[in-house]
């Protein structure tokens, strides 16, 4: 058993790091209890003036005095972008310091190094923060459920997006203002491209599906597309056929490959990615044995993302030292277009009039929901290959071509 | 890095044994792979004769083969049964072997003393599969989210009552048809209590309680209450007021101490229980952090308990040695009954006309849905204090008592 206090420094005081340092000075006492060895916040990293505040004793400027200190058992990187995270976080692991993070885009890009780099440096590189926020999901997928071999994930894994799907559901406004005003609240960043284009759904699903297949999936390699070309009438055609527009980021294994992608999809209610609306997010795992299991909660937000956080911290204290090299640092996965068939929703407007509808089905195309001046087809079990075909087929008879097409999801 | 081989034992090779032991055959080798460790199947202790079966190389019906070989490292006890799974656990921690259980029987009643036995001699005591069956749910409560406050649990655990239930709301059956049904298929078995009755959930809710709050709770103080009462006039009473009948199993962590409850509820379209249909099983927690968490899949079943099972093989192989005992053994919780207010449904048969529900809105109360011969009222948010003179004074006015009470959870 061992006594020696287990001291942390927290690199990057913002929105994840302040709420991580405000769990080890609130709750640093029952933890180190319950966990028969002190755990407590030792320094944080951060240029911001601290003066006046709880964390002022904590505040240092200068990496050396984290990376230098020999006290310091563990360093979160909760500092954003890449570079300097990146670098951080190798030197700590380096120094033989364990290392959490919260931050995707150091885990999407480089985490397959500092996997390596702790493991030859016997300590640990932990980010249960990096996908779903506070949703245990990475250690489940990692520990829990390692018997199957998980054939697929579905998730809403994008917090901000979902929020401004529902706001457009509810009230009926254009996806500008849904976004100026998840903006407002803070949900949104200034430049929202990360977001709204999927780019971050694409890093949390590249990192749950390496984890889950123990093959890396790269990100660049997930196909990507975001929620910018949504209309208020698609919702509303959506909810005529009695579903929902969700974006889903999904990864299946099959024989030939993995196939992943963020797009936003139609979403009937048995499913149960149906009902995670506003800032929550869902994932949806299969495996081989237990079939679907379902995870939900708060993909975002300070003190669930540091919750995750801490539950890193405490697994690295209850003594888990884990002797294995995950097998996504040397394999890369073999990246496929998903190659099966779906349903999908096709959407034309200027279809205004009965006259319009009963032309349509005079080509063969039953409209599956028709609302001022637009109407929707949903095509049966089609594959991708077919589905061009089957556009062009309906474009030609129509006279006109589908302003958007999604999958359906059932 | 620890590179003998990790060899397992078997006792008991019924539903999950067996389940285990296909995994442990079929999955062995890339498990291994991945572990960087030899996993595998050394020994089954059955008294069942396995000649001609894939078991049969691993059979003996002696317990001193598996606690006097050096070379196993851990015992899967998958017997069913209070005494002799409980001394077998014991024994074979005493031989310096960790065990993994999917026994809930055991774990509920004598966990704490298994996990000090453990704990003392430097192995593992596991029981991810006595709860939630396939759900990861243990290692997230106990790791994941333990820097939260847990303040509350609320879950369905019990596979088959939730299966009669979704048949009577489905078909229409009366309980005692959906109850045989559910023992045609293998869901209840021939003497149905320890499920309709309750008492499995309530094993359940004390395992998690105790893990989730650090503070035993035991199973003979949960209050426990089963579904033999309900109605198809109830199923369709509560669908009429858009509400879902669940066996919800409950414990809340107050400042007076912790109440904890098995009984039939009507549940809201909001939550997320009401969605958890035929055997599946859901769990929802509430942290201080992460506010509500959600955790969804098979509850039971040979495959899905037994890939729980394997987690925990799969974590004590990891290096994950835990140097900490849990709070629950060593402090009792206080249980207390829930002082807060909770609206409830009554249901009244014999209020056939619209003359009588006249008679009963004439004394105060809106029936809120009608059925042939039958009526409810749901009362506004009440003490359980209050409920009583309410009940009373219902019963005086209306000259007849209601035959059902239950709470109502939105």
């Amino acid at each position: 058993m061992n006594n020696t206090p287990f001291r942390i420094a927290i690199a990057g005081c913002g929105v994840v790091g302040s709420g991580v340092a405000d769990i080890l000075i609130e709750q640093g006492e029952r933890l180190s209890k319950q966990l028969g060895r002190e755990v407590s916040l030792k320094k944080i990293l951060d240029i911001r003036d601290f003066t006046g505040t709880r964390y002022e004793p904590f505040a240092t400027t200068e990496s050396e005095d984290i990376l230098g200190d020999p006290e310091i058992s563990a360093v979160v990187v909760t500092i954003g972008g890449l570079g300097f995270a990146a670098s951080l976080s190798q030197k700590a692991l380096q120094a033989g310091k364990h290392v959490i993070t919260s931050n995707k885009e150091v885990v999407a890009e480089f985490g397959r190094d500092l996997t390596r780099t702790a493991f030859s440096n016997g300590v640990r590189f932990l980010y249960e923060a990096s996908s779903g926020g506070g949703i245990p999901v990475i250690r489940p997928l990692s520990i829990c459920l390692r018997a199957n071999e998980i054939t697929g994930i579905q998730g809403i894994l994008n917090g901000t997006t979902n929020y401004i799907i529902t706001r457009m559901e509810d009230d009926g406004i254009p996806f500008e203002s849904a976004l100026k005003e998840a903006q407002t609240l803070g949900y949104a960043e200034a430049d929202p491209s990360a977001d709204i284009d999927g780019f971050d759904a694409a890093r949390k699903i590249a990192i749950l599906s390496s984890v889950a297949y123990d093959e890396f999936v790269s990100y660049h390699d997930v196909s990507c597309r975001g929620i910018r070309d949504i209309k208020p009438c698609d919702i509303d055609l959506a909810a005529l056929t009695g579903h929902r527009i969700k974006l889903i980021a999904e990864s299946l294994r099959l024989p030939e490959g993995i196939s992943a992608s963020v797009e936003p999809m139609l979403v009937g209610p048995d499913n149960l990615l149906f009902s995670v609306r506003d800032v929550y997010n869902g994932i949806l795992v299969s495996g081989s044995y237990t079939d679907r299991t379902f995870f939900y909660g708060q993909g975002a937000g300070k003190q669930a993302t540091a919750s995750a956080v801490c539950g890193d911290i405490i697994e690295i204290v209850k003594g888990s030292t884990d002797a294995t090299l995950p097998g996504f640092v040397d394999k890369d996965a073999k990246l496929i277009r998903f190659p099966g068939e779906s349903r999908y929703y096709l959407r034309f407007s200027g279809i205004a009039s009965d006259e319009d509808a009963k032309a349509a089905e005079d080509c063969g195309f039953t409209l599956s929901a028709h609302y001022p001046e637009n109407a929707a087809i949903i095509l049966a079990a089609t594959s991708p290959e077919d589905l061009e075909n089957k556009v062009a087929g309906i474009t030609s008879k129509l006279g006109i071509s589908p302003d958007i097409c999604l999958k359906v999801l059932d």
